[in-house]
Formats: structure tokens, sequence, C-alpha cells
């Protein structure tokens, strides 16, 4: 197994966070092999921030993201930049407060706009990761709860444990509606 | 112009935010591009963490640190895991209060020693990010010392700003009686 994930967004949202997040569940909470990256550069300043995570049951070799089986794209520049180089059987979950697409089998959370309404700003990452959690297979909500958990000083942990559970609980009700187990429906087995 | 940088040591020690400091201080500081890489998986529990830095002028397209041109290591189980996996010409800086080694040309840092004596067993990993970062082409101490700031609350960015100047300052006298202007001497054309 092999799966190819990367962020997008803007750096203020908190995109390399979330992959860290992810990174460290799968890793240590699951046990697979992961190889996290991110770039720094001139790219960095555009607006569009990415963040690469390689998860995998065997030693990784070739960290890069070329074609990615999973996107999340918290802005539009992010997803616009990125769209391109996801496979046609990719699950692409985009922040629908700030992003539009026309691509068919798209998930969507309304992020920004939630964060907003909990009086929250910072933690539309966290909601995206809580959706994205209940999309990916192999990972358990409790994985990445104990890494929000240990990411966080207690005063804020609780604020983002809420938002985790509310990305996670809206996703599931989506699924549920689809019939999926994850976010890749029936078009693959785990 | 490509650097692979190598840090190793416990995740206590801090590895990870030395090296996303570095990346973001030739990054953004300096203007390269930058591909900064983590593991996480099985390894990670076994006490010798891993963090790779990639710093080039040109786009990266290979992110993987094979042959190490700069080695740092916070620990023992991390430098004996990855010391043969560096250059003949490599710069490898150990914290020696807690590494042992017999490689000639090794430069030395007491890291571990230094912070006790500040009373602030934390900054381990920023007194050797001072250290590097005077070993290092290309980079200028002001650049690390922004991502530092931008990095912590103002009241624990001034004890690691101390801590930066602390290990900068010990590297740059040890240089200054060698003749070398990095940590390279005088193998390398910069």
């Amino acid at each position: 197994m092999r799966l190819n994930v990367r962020f997008a967004g803007s750096g203020g949202q908190g995109v390399i966070l979330a992959s860290v997040l992810l990174s460290k569940a799968y890793g240590l909470g699951e046990n697979y092999n992961i190889a996290q990256t991110q770039s720094y550069g001139p790219e960095a300043r555009g607006g569009a921030c990415k963040a690469e995570v390689v998860i995998s049951d065997k030693e990784i070799d070739y960290m890069k993201v070329n074609k990615a089986d999973v996107f999340v794209a918290l802005n539009q520049v992010g997803y616009d930049k990125y769209i391109d180089t996801v496979k046609d059987d990719a699950v692409v979950l985009i922040n629908s407060t700030l992003v539009e697409s026309d691509r068919p089998n798209v998930y969507r959370i309304q992020a920004t706009q939630r964060a907003e309404d909990m009086g929250k700003p910072f933690v539309v990452n966290i909601i995206a990761l809580g959706a994205l959690t209940r999309l990916m297979p192999k990972v358990h909500y409790p994985a990445v709860e104990e890494e929000i958990k240990n990411n966080f000083n207690a005063s804020i942990a609780a604020v983002n444990l809420d938002a985790y559970k509310m990305g996670y609980d809206i996703m599931d009700e989506d699924l549920k509606n689809l019939g999926y187990k994850t976010g890749f429906g029936e078009s693959r087995q785990w």
C-alpha cells in the first residue's frame, strides 16, 4: 500500500500542521512508514503553500508525491495550482467556503465558515483534518485525536478537538448517505 | 549548488524544529529552494529521530538525502545510525556532551551541557542550530534569528535567541582559530 497525499493552502491556514498531525497518526498511531515533506522558497511566498505525506506499509525510498491519491485544498490558489496533478480516482477534499471546483466527485467541507461560526478562525485546518480522517483508509479517529492532544497546550487542545470532531462528523454523515466506508468509495480495496 | 543536510537525535531534542528553522532561513530569508522531510513510523520510536533538508539554487526534484554534505547528531544513537552515510568531506557537527566520535575533523558543541548551565534544557537544539549556522555557507545570522523570532512567543523567543547566539559565537571562535570561513574549510568553493 502506498498513499500519496498533498495539502495546499496559504501559509496561515495551517497546511503544514495538518500534514504533520496526519503523518504522526499514521506513523506513530497506526504503525505505517511515513515521509512528510514541505517546501520553502520563493513559491511559499506566493500564497500556495504545499505539504506532502507519503504513507506506506513498506520502507519509503521515493519521497516525492507526483500524482496524488489524496488532495486537500484549503484555498483556490492552491487548488488551481495542483488539481491537474491528482490521479483520476483520487479523493479530492476542498474547503468549500473558499474553493470552487467543477470536478465531479469532490468532497466538500465548509471549513472556513465553520471555524468563523465557532469564533475560532485558526481551526480551519483542524476541521479539514477531521473531514479528511473520515475519508482516509487505515487510520482511526483516536489516532489523530491523540496527536492533536499531544500537539497543543491543554487550553487550545480543547477547541481543536471540538473542531476535529465537527469535521469528522460532518463527513461521516456525507459518507453514510453515499454508502461508502472511505472517500475512495468502491473504487479501491484496502 | 545543492546541500544535503541531515539531523539526527531523539524526538525530545527538537531535531525537527531545528531543521524547519534552518529551512525557513534558507528558503524565506535567503531565497533558496528547500525541501524539508521527516519520517514518522516504527523507527521514530527507537530514539533515532531524523530530519532532512535539501537546499538548492534550482528546483528540487529529488528530495531524498542519500549521502549527507552536512550531518548534525544530537545523540549517540543517531550518530551511530547515520555516520556511515555522510560524504568524505562532509561537515559533521556533534553534541559533544552526549556524542563520542573518533572521526577526524568533527565540529563539537557542548549543547546539552550549555543548555543545562542556562537552566533551560529545552534549548539544546537551538544552541546546536547557532553553531550550525556559523558552519553553513550562504546563510546569514539574521535569517535564522528572524525565524526563531517568528516561531516562538515573545517570552520564550528571548531565551532561544540567547541560546542561538551562544552556539553561534562559540563556533565562530573555533572557526577563527582554524582560519575557515565556513565549516567546509578550504575544501569547497561557494
